[in-house]
């Protein structure tokens, strides 16, 4: 169905645009009296939306694949003459980082509040759809002292925010449907950028960053915040110091029943949601595939070295049908609803070069308690996060981890007991964990991890370090999606994983944080400090909150008049 | 290979002969100084035991099939005409089940104990390859004051007991190369067979038992004693009574490290295991795919009215690659082991019909917790059993369930209290544990579960009535060995999983236990108690222990001379 309507939507170059059209066509259509031209509109519009609820973004419309002896196979573009891959890519090192928000709804606020604690960061402005939603966020740089950012909002605030050029950095915290057309803006314009999850819808998307980003040697960052969660961080620093073996197999997911949030997603004004059903349920209902795929699969596969030595080679998808997202939409609509495209829960297997195996879970239909899976299956161990947090090693696995076991008839059928479970974590307290923990459970942020990754984040930028995080794991994570849908829309047949980096996932080997020498680092630290402290005195001295709260009345008074 | 091989296997009816052929051809070569002949043969054994080795049992050679728009489809051999389906297939009621086991090695000997404890039953005769073992298992009939079984060993004893004319029952728990040979003949001799897991090893083996059910009309029931264990039971009840709503995807595995085990296995005499890997080892070695699937996969086929109303129709399998299998052949033989087909970890998808989707695991190397997984996720609540039994619902629907909640911040994103989940055990506990709980307690046997089943099939057939589970079960648990193999083989493509009722899936509505009527059921309990207390007394007065030990004594001095 999807290729059928390549032709059409070629015609269409921006849906929103279409959109559009479609709206002002039906307000003509319930005005009009000639009813021959009620009948052509009405035609028009039905075979319209038809499409336009078909044209699901998890399936990019320039995909082209063939079959391989029973195996699809996407193809991969060819690298540009002369473009080369960014591993490893830095960005010259920067006393501050200037920082912009683009996306002030549910993730955006808590980035900035906690953009406030670190030092060296510059909040040079605020953009949201809603002016409101933007200009709220200025209370956590009035409180922290900061001087006041400048406000974009509207349709299109983002693309002026953008063109400024006294920003390095575009966070991009918007409904997914705006994650790419803002970053790729944000890069096209010369911006670093971090990208909330998932930062690329479908292949085109992710091919799209990944040109960008080697074209303009830009970082590309995927802000998946799991990757930092303190269990994650540990176990990532045992399963790389050998603790479990040799790692066959990871499992990760996304189980989170969202019953209590549905009704709190943005309803975009453009049109394209007219029964009001949020972002997300209706990109759920429109799209196939694991379409939240990254909270899962990020800490995973950093813990199995994707592109650094091992790469995902073949990918199967499998759903349930959808049960209760369908009954969701009816309830709402009062309408049958026939075409609900994302199952209750999507399964994903994919094997690597080395003949290893992740596993993902995404369900945010059904009751259960909220479950991330993070699991390591290894030749001499094995981790489970939930629902408890455990490790099963036997003893003398225990005992070349470095950990003493304190009882005689430890094997790895049981879990570890708590003294040898916290002796373990103790020893393999992770280097993130023991410069920000303190800090993190300060700022909070989903316990701590949400500031981890943001602290990393500026801390490579001003160290001029490469990030946590390349653009080709944000492919690799956020591909799922299409790669599932093309998977289950064909009998759940086998799927070749595309190569993202083009030639070079075994360059590198073993995953690694980036860190500066401790003489580096000193001097970086202080001048973020400095900078920090700079803008504070700046904001105290010439009272620039009071100037600002001025201005605003001035304004408001104007605008009453 | 393997289908290069069927030339060659056709010659070689049973691999077995060809084993024996081999080892007396090893024989000669070491015998004999004609330099020609050794030559000869050791290029003949060469190329032997590489075909050997090939032989893998988990690919039946006579499978065949097709790829039709990139998924595999195997060929389903026509009904005769004139054989009908034996979906709820009955036989006439026994007073006495009069049993035979063949297999006393580790399964067997508790089974022949628990059936001790069953009224009506009489232990005709107990079967080993090697005597010693049957003669052990006298023990338990002595001290019940059970009249003395006759005895059968060697490797065709089983053959010969088979064609007794007064056997009901036979009842198979031999190593799982020799579950389906005994089962056959048991088959083509009138007699109902119970066959230990996995009761087919592929394919053809699973036809072939469909075929001789349905020509015979025997029952040839899959003891799959994990559907009887008290969780599983409790939430079969709750599932089929809503409590979950729609269950839409369920859990099973085999997860057990047998590290602790691999030694035990039994290694066959007859040549097949030169390097005394113990037959479980070898059987990993040389077959890819879940090769033990049925005790996660049984309990929730049940709970999933698999071939009562839906049934598997897509499958994939993916696997890890050999780490620890081909560790320990290479330890234990002190040779590389370039060949070890199962990974340490395969993981299986099936769709069914109704678009619900079964996950099942097995991993048998690594180190980490027993574990069958057990899930069941629903529309409105949620079971999940390792590695400590929860079940999630919200107060609304707890209280739908019969149960008053007695906390007032219910929800579904945590698990029961103790007090909701204790009270909803209670209301739901399951018929068959009503009835045999208390006994199944005593007799033990993986904490009661065993006895459960064995006590089942004894009162199924006592009472006239289906069996808990029939040959179709049977096929579509064992298959998953084959199937996933032949995934795993084409880059894990998806296999569409043959009807084996061949057109009667949806016939009977939800999966059922079947019940006697009160009435009845009194009176076949009476002829069992009578029909026990008579062998008992009978024992008693002819003192057939005294004369079963004096002819024993008799026969060793005889033998001494």
């Amino acid at each position: 169905m999807e290729k059928k309507l390549s032709f059409f939507t070629s015609f269409v170059r921006k849906e929103r645009d279409f959109r559009k059209l479609l709206l002002s066509l039906c307000s003509k259509y319930t005005k009009t009296n000639n009813m021959k031209l009620k009948h052509i509109l009405a035609a028009f519009l039905a075979v319209s939306f038809f499409c336009l609820t078909s044209l699901a973004q998890s399936l990019s419309p320039s995909t082209k694949y063939h079959f391989d002896k029973g195996t699809l196979v996407v193809d991969t573009p060819t690298r540009p003459a002369g473009q080369q891959h960014v591993l490893g890519l830095t960005a010259p090192k920067m006393a501050t980082v200037r920082v912009a928000f683009v996306g002030l709804g549910m993730r955006g606020p808590g980035a900035v509040g906690r953009f406030c604690y670190i030092p060296g960061v510059k909040i040079v402005a605020l953009c949201d759809y809603e002016e409101t939603r933007a200009e709220a966020c200025q209370k956590y740089l009035r409180n922290a002292g900061l001087p006041p950012a400048d406000i974009y909002s509207g349709e299109k605030g983002y693309e002026e925010l953008c063109k400024r050029p006294d920003i390095d950095l575009v966070y991009v915290a918007t409904d997914w449907d705006h994650h790419f057309p803002v970053a790729k803006c944000a890069l096209q314009n010369g911006k670093h950028t971090a990208i909330e999850v998932p930062s690329a819808m479908n292949l085109e998307q992710c091919w799209e960053l990944i040109e960008l980003s080697e074209k303009t040697r830009l970082h590309c960052m995927i802000l998946e915040n799991c990757c930092y969660d303190w269990y994650e961080l540990n176990t990532l620093n045992m399963a790389q110091n050998g603790v479990f073996g040799e790692v066959l197999r990871g499992e990760g997911a996304y189980i989170h029943n969202l019953d209590d949030f549905w009704d709190y997603y943005w309803k975009n004004p453009d049109g394209s949601d007219p029964e009001k059903l949020g972002w997300r349920m209706k990109y759920n209902m429109e799209n196939r595939g694991d379409v939240y795929a990254t909270h899962g699969l990020g800490p995973v596969a950093l813990a199995m070295n994707i592109h650094r030595g091992d790469r995902f080679k073949t990918l199967v998808a499998m759903d349930t049908k959808s049960a209760h997202g369908k009954e969701y939409v009816e309830k709402k609509t009062g309408k049958p609803c026939n075409n609900y495209r994302n199952g209750d829960q999507t399964t994903t297997l994919m094997r690597t070069e080395e003949g290893k195996v992740v596993e993902i879970q995404h369900n945010v239909m059904n009751p259960q308690p909220y479950n991330r899976l993070y699991k390591l299956t290894g030749t001499k161990g094995y981790a489970t996060k939930y629902p408890e947090q455990h490790y099963a090693l036997d003893k003398s696995q225990l005992a070349a981890s470095g950990v003493a076991p304190k009882v005689d008839d430890l094997s790895s059928h049981g879990f570890l007991p708590k003294a040898e479970q916290d002796a373990l974590v103790a020893k393999y307290q992770h280097p993130i964990i023991k410069k920000y923990g303190e800090m993190a459970q300060k700022v909070g942020g989903h316990g701590g991890m949400d500031f981890f990754m943001d602290a990393r984040l500026v801390y490579c930028l001003q160290n001029g370090l490469p990030l946590d995080m390349d653009v080709y794991d944000l492919a690799e994570w956020c591909c799922l999606a299409e790669l599932g849908a093309l998977s289950m829309d064909n009998n759940c047949c086998s799927v070749a994983f595309p190569d993202f980096t083009r030639g070079y996932w075994n360059v590198q080997k073993g995953y690694q944080f980036a860190w500066a020498s401790p003489e580096d680092e000193a001097i970086a630290a202080a001048a973020a400090e400095a900078s920090t402290q700079a803008q504070k005195d700046l904001c105290a001295k010439k009272k620039l909150w009071e100037k600002y709260d001025k201005a605003k009345e001035k304004a408001a008074k104007k605008a009453k008049k």
